[in-house]
């Protein structure tokens, strides 16, 4: 009953962020952050940076704690990935669980996806993969990888062929991180729905229009595609939906990381997980990848000049940067030596955050530039050589990744 | 438009009979038919039979003239059917169109189904199967026959499992009608999914939650599984959702023999086909096949005493139309001698029209049976010998069905 009461709540909260969406040109608004648009709060014609911890409050999440990051390290034998120990992923539900689990050498398995929408992804797209491969080299469990081509085609204005081909070439850039191919199980909706349909359709039944447009602000116009879908991305939770991984057991659990405006879905699974006889799905959040334009906005595929792709040539990077990295130094070379940056708001020292491994660098390159003695140009060619670096390595592993490759991993096949 | 506008008009009959459902109570209400409930009429505290004629003229149908069926006749070489010639099957949509590709020597294929509520078909199942049995041979074309295990989870209150193995023995059930195993592929939802997938999620696309619920009388509170149902029963009328039948060809029209009650689907079909690239489904509409009880509503499986089963002993079909069947005749001997049976009413003679073969005999009955020369008792055991026949040739057929013959008609393979 506490589920479902925090749940109804989240639902009214969603759907009054979402309702406030149509205000956001108006000189304030609320923070809007739902799976399909993610807007600061604006105040006084302000847009401001995402308020995390009240989304954590709002989706009812817990921090990822110290304590928790250090029995991670103990039980793994593993140091924490930056972005767990810098925070970027920095709330969960239920982590303690899964680490409950691995302690006890029982199973579970990890949940990710990518919605299929263009052909190019971003440095955003690579984030939670780079930490899923993470965890799935510390805790060697099962991943399955959703590439919801059905999603894309209900949502947005694309031919279905169109989607599938994205799905393919996405796949192949996931590949490219890295995954471990006996222990990586990657589908698309569209291919892979004959056998998880038992369990979508269960899914279906325990969901009704009401609480799928109060949690995802579906209205009376939306399509009938759109109302159901949900109950596919919550079905992926459940292990029931892998035949072929766990013999049709419903009880093995799941750790979905994801960046936190995916949350409604997995909010919903946990609502239903007892009425499957499954059990309830962890979570590990992250924050957004932010837009080159700056931080009250993810990274998007739709906004050439917001994101670096990932078949971004190293000049094009280096001209995104300097171009259009939002800068949190000063205004002018004096005010900047006397007040210094702000790498709050510093968008190539938040992507230094995200990608630059060395924490005592970090350390020195923040220090340099909130005392002023680094100037913008400075930080800007620090994220340059960083970027250029991440994707150069990434472009060369992406050249290996051949359709044989791709068709091993979508094979439907038993997994380690 | 013109179909827009039919759509909206008719959704808007159908939502106002749905709406009168609540009513059926009181002392007068509309007569009601959806897909999930068949009310005749309520005057003055009395329910009247079904007003077919008006149902015709709510959904837009053109009645099934003579001239339609004695060009049927003529190209097929065959007589027609007595369902057809007694106007049982009385309304159609492009059934002309059929007729001509038929002449032409082009292709198109039959789309029939049954909802696997329970393991226990009845006599009024039977009908639509031995109509397109008829029609298969006359036309010697594809038949698919949908099994719709997920409808029948979604929309009523038994487990999966259950639903999956009434799925299976019906089908068994309706392979005993004598379909040719060359010609017709039986497919059940939650097996099929994986293929038809693609079709359902176009379909999906183009059909909202305001359709939906105007066309079929969800509301909020229904379950997102029931509102995207729809689409998978409509993808079934499109020639791609069968590529290994029609070699992914989206434009193989379609021909429907169904009761008037299902009409909202195919409705709905014809309203999105030029949306899809294909071909607007053609449509056979039939009477329902009424209850023991009287004409003003239909056989139902959850009623025993309203049906007549397939697996009913002869004793047992003796039994029921003694002591059930609605009768026709006088109120007392004497009334019945001066006044007559009134065969509009008498459900044994319904019975005989729909089952009797021989013309001549159905004529002699009833004038019988009018004049009242020919008794209660009499026409009774007229229809339990006629009844009973149709059972004993039906159960002996039933048993010849094995799980290898069922596995055959189910297996994805090109059929003739």
């Amino acid at each position: 009953m506490d589920q479902v009461t925090e749940a109804l709540d989240n639902a009214n909260l969603q759907q009054e962020t979402h309702t406030m969406n149509g205000t956001n040109n108006a000189n304030s608004s609320e923070q809007n952050v739902t799976p399909w648009d993610v807007q600061g709060e604006v105040v006084d014609g302000k847009r401001l940076g995402i308020d995390y911890e009240k989304l954590m409050h709002q989706f009812g999440c817990q921090p990822l704690s110290k304590q928790l990051i250090d029995r991670f390290e103990r039980l793994t034998g593993k140091p924490a990935h930056p972005l767990m120990r810098r925070g970027m992923f920095y709330c969960h539900r239920d982590f303690e669980k899964i680490l409950d689990l691995f302690e006890q050498g029982k199973p579970f398995f990890l949940y990710t996806g990518r919605g299929p929408s263009s052909d190019s992804m971003h440095l955003g797209h690579l984030v939670p993969f780079i930490f899923c491969k993470f965890l799935q080299d510390a805790f060697k469990c099962h991943l399955v990888i959703m590439m919801s081509d059905d999603e894309k085609f209900l949502f947005k204005d694309i031919e279905l062929k169109q989607v599938q081909t994205y799905a393919k070439e996405n796949a192949k850039d996931i590949i490219a991180v890295g995954f471990d191919p006996e222990r990586t199980f990657i589908f698309m909706n569209t291919e892979y729905m004959g056998r998880m349909y038992e369990t979508v359709v269960q899914v279906q039944r325990l969901i009704n229009f009401n609480q799928a447009s109060s949690v995802f602000g579906f209205t009376e116009a939306s399509s009938i595609g759109k109302v159901a879908y949900p109950a596919t991305q919550i079905a992926t939770a459940f292990s029931q939906a892998f035949p072929h991984l766990f013999k049709g057991s419903k009880t093995v659990p799941c750790l979905i990381p994801y960046a936190i405006d995916q949350d409604p879905y997995f909010r919903l699974s946990r609502d239903i997980a007892h009425r499957l006889g499954s059990p309830k799905p962890a979570s590990i959040c992250s924050q957004f990848f932010p837009a080159l334009q700056g931080y009250h906005t993810k990274m998007s595929a739709s906004d050439d000049n917001s994101a670096i792709f990932l078949t971004d040539t190293m000049g094009k990077i280096k001209t995104k940067v300097n171009k259009y990295a939002f800068s949190g130094g000063g205004d002018t070379l004096d005010l900047h030596r006397q007040n210094g940056g702000n790498c709050d708001v510093d968008i190539p020292y938040q992507y230094l955050r995200f990608f630059l491994d060395d924490d005592e660098e970090l350390a020195r390159i923040k220090s340099e530039y909130s005392s002023g003695r680094m100037l913008t140009g400075e930080i800007k060619a620090k994220c340059i050589e960083c970027l250029q670096k991440l994707v150069a390595d990434y472009q060369e592993k992406r050249k290996q990744v051949t359709d044989d490759i791709l068709d091993y991993f979508m094979s439907i096949r038993p997994v380690a």
